[in-house]
């Protein structure tokens, strides 16, 4: 609190890990790439999950738990999706400690408890769930299955960032099992409208949908649905993924199912997810150079009201009125937290509330209370105004629907003026340097030129858009023939 | 479904594997040790979370998420806690695979990929958690620090039974700090109050509160305080443990803060914890020979209804009215599953909602819809009458009022009839091979004489009742004087 953020012109990613920090979210801990993520961090989290946990369960999906280690054996099953997770494997060989005889007071793996197989920590669960599934699933009457994880998953990343890219993170992922590969694609292409629904109305941050080049896919998928957005640095960030899995878990894990016409087939699946990621996404999206901004609709605190006071007698005589007015607030559904201690000055509360993102301050004093008055602050805008305490419920419930609206928009504003279409690709190169943002570009459709471009430039192909038009043209790299542009950026 | 349970006199143990796997609420994984919790078990843990978490959070206590891994260094500085736990840890100790050489196709770890340090899989977090706090606590001001944690954990159990024990499971963790002994006393005793507020009032579980003696105690604590339950077939379960961890984790890792004296002084702390064994304790205190049964607070539906019908037309008949009543009874809070399904008979619904424990059943056919009843049937009695359909909703929500506490008493006069006051050890073993349950007896306070009664019948000191009154006695086995009873039972 109090310590000054660096801005982020100055050093954007500075000022991220800067405010994840003082903002009370998350930290780093004593496991290499693990994070703690601190009570603040935690809340937002809570009401994403509630959300969405909601959005899942509307459209028939029931949760469950599947085990975190998985046996070696199973992980190699399917094989493109092992080769993907291999090298970022954390690894479970021995179960026991024991006194360590070199050492005194200090433990050592205990050699004779060396696992016969080896367990891998979970990087993602296809592979432990299909070999589930098929004890499940018999008849087309046990389809479609649709089921959620919400868990803890391992990627022994070698660069990790707070929320963006951690070596451990919290996830939901759904893993579903249909008769035919158009409902199996359906069910992909509904959980990924999901994932934008909830981008944007919860967390006010715009989406493009499409579908993932060969060389973005997820391992192991023969179609990768995505959301993607775009942080105010330029840079795009992958916010959720969306897989159309076709055969290929039920083949190596011979899940197969009687047909309504009695003919055995192999089960189509999908499986698609979102993490603690998100959390980057929503920091990066909306906070300015005060800190965190907080969409209402994901805020732990919607509203934060501070007492001006001297003594005990005045706090007394405003915590009536506030308590009123809390009540009130409850009513229509708002989250409202009495910010009365004694231990801060009403400066350092404004502050902390600042940097933590409180969508609207109320300060409330002896002067306000003859005047019948509040001062209220929009965090968003650094705006302040002084209004009547009559009718203050339903003004703060009203202002913060604009408020969320008003993310949303400004988010969409710069998005859309991200968005650079170029033909050749000096000037695709031109504008990554100097504008960053989404660049819309005509590709050959080769893993090769994909792969140049990259080298080149560091810039990926985010997504083909599902709502891009048909329109004939050249690739910008190669030249070739090309018929609808692709989004390419830089991303996290 | 459809399968004849074992009943649980000719074989208690096979009864519970038996019916946790046909009701659907859990099974083996291919992980030794390590369970599935399928959907409908998943959705009771759910049930119990919400109710648990809304508890913690009414009174004051925060979530937060802490890292699966910890470091060895960091598992072994608090010496008692590692030594009762060492034995039985998972052990990471690589972070990648490689292609097998010798087995095309096939894994191995890598063994360029080893760890310089081993991560534990956290059997419980104190370690990790005691260390982060060193970071966030200087001054009086940061405390009391209240913290939960839901999460999964891993003890490498020899013997495991779903539920009960179980290599992997989930639940949650409490670790608290603060400036005084007092206050954490009191802590812990607040947590272990809300944790027999829960059984007693959401589960249906009466519990009897006490104190573990030394050789129960949580390793690293310096008073372990539970609530102790016990099952139909007279052995006691332990559903829920808080502790008093004194200043052990403090010095261990160094956590000191500043009072408002300016002194320096170690912090002290608490942990408490539920798992998921509580669905274990859940099945076994109400369940009978026809399957699970469920508190009304607890069941994911409270009702189910099942139309009786012979074609499509008198379905629409009947679901017009049902909509009605599905209506009104969740405008009351009551969940309820309109079970229409055209894949099965009424007959086969009747027993699978049996088996699965919904508490009550409305069926309703065309004849109910001339006279203007349904048939109500109680999954606890298993007793059925016709009523008539208005007023349906409320009689529906009394009748689940009176069968949440009919099973509460029904497991209470269980109990009460299953604590017998013993003099000798001759009295002692015969109570404990012919009617089991808590035995109530005077011990002479030392682990010596606990672990030969334990050697001899299996049978463990559960707790030292909170509630046990100061009586002059002689303790059962070696006749030393003692000043109260403690309760001996054969445990889960």
């Amino acid at each position: 609190m109090g310590k000054n953020l660096t801005t982020r012109s100055e050093d954007y990613s500075k000022w991220y890990n800067e405010l994840v920090v003082q903002a009370d979210l998350a930290e780093n801990s004593a496991v290499r790439g693990c994070m703690v993520i601190k009570p603040y961090g935690y809340a937002i989290w809570e009401k994403m999950q509630a959300e969405l946990d909601r959005m899942f369960k509307e459209t028939g999906h029931q949760n469950a738990y599947f085990p975190l280690l998985v046996p070696k054996s199973l992980f190699e099953a399917e094989e493109k999706n092992a080769e993907g997770f291999a090298k970022e494997c954390a690894v479970v060989t021995h179960y026991r400690l024991q006194n360590d005889p070199d050492n005194p007071g200090k433990l050592r793996v205990d050699p004779n408890a060396k696992l016969e197989e080896e367990l891998v920590v979970r990087p993602t669960s296809e592979a432990i769930i299909w070999n589930t599934y098929k004890g499940w699933i018999q008849s087309y009457r046990d389809l479609p299955l649709l089921i959620n994880q919400w868990a803890n998953v391992m990627r022994w990343e070698m660069r990790t960032r707070l929320f963006l890219r951690t070596a451990e993170f919290l996830w939901q992922e759904g893993h579903t099992a249909h008769a035919t590969k158009k409902e199996a694609i359906a069910e992909a292409e509904q959980m990924n409208d999901i994932y934008a629904d909830f981008a944007e109305n919860f967390m006010a941050i715009p989406v493009i949908k499409g579908l993932k080049t060969e060389s973005e896919r997820f391992a192991g998928a023969d179609e990768t649905y995505c959301i993607e957005a775009l942080m105010q640095d330029g840079k795009a960030l992958q916010a959720g993924t969306s897989h159309f899995l076709g055969q290929n878990f039920a083949k190596a894990f011979d899940v197969k199912f009687t047909s309504k016409e009695g003919k055995q087939e192999h089960v189509w699946a999908t499986s698609w997810g979102v993490s603690t990621r998100l959390m980057g996404a929503l920091i990066m999206t909306h906070s300015d150079d005060q800190g965190l901004v907080l969409p209402p609709n994901l805020a732990p605190n919607q509203v934060v009201i501070v007492p001006i006071f001297k003594n005990e007698e005045q706090l007394e005589a405003i915590s009536e009125v506030v308590n009123g007015i809390v009540k009130e607030l409850r009513s229509l559904g708002v989250t409202v937290k009495f910010d009365s201690r004694d231990t801060l000055r009403p400066g350092a509360k404004f502050a902390q509330h600042e940097l933590q993102g409180v969508p609207l301050r109320i300060a409330i004093g002896s002067r306000d209370l003859e005047n019948g008055t509040v001062e209220l602050a929009r965090r968003d805008t650094l705006s302040k105004e002084t209004t009547s305490i009559d009718g203050i419920a339903t003004k703060v419930k009203d202002l913060l629907a604009e408020i969320q609206l008003a993310l949303h928009d400004k988010a969409l504003n710069y998005r859309d003026t991200h968005i650079t279409e170029v033909n050749s690709f000096d000037e695709f190169k031109e504008v990554l340097e100097t504008k960053g943002g989404f660049i819309s570009a005509h590709w050959d459709g080769t893993m090769e030129t994909e792969d140049k471009i990259k080298d080149l430039t560091k810039a990926t192909i985010r997504c083909i858009p599902l709502d891009a038009v048909e329109e004939p043209g050249e690739c910008m790299f190669t030249g070739k023939k090309s018929n609808k542009r692709v989004l390419f950026a830089k991303a996290y």
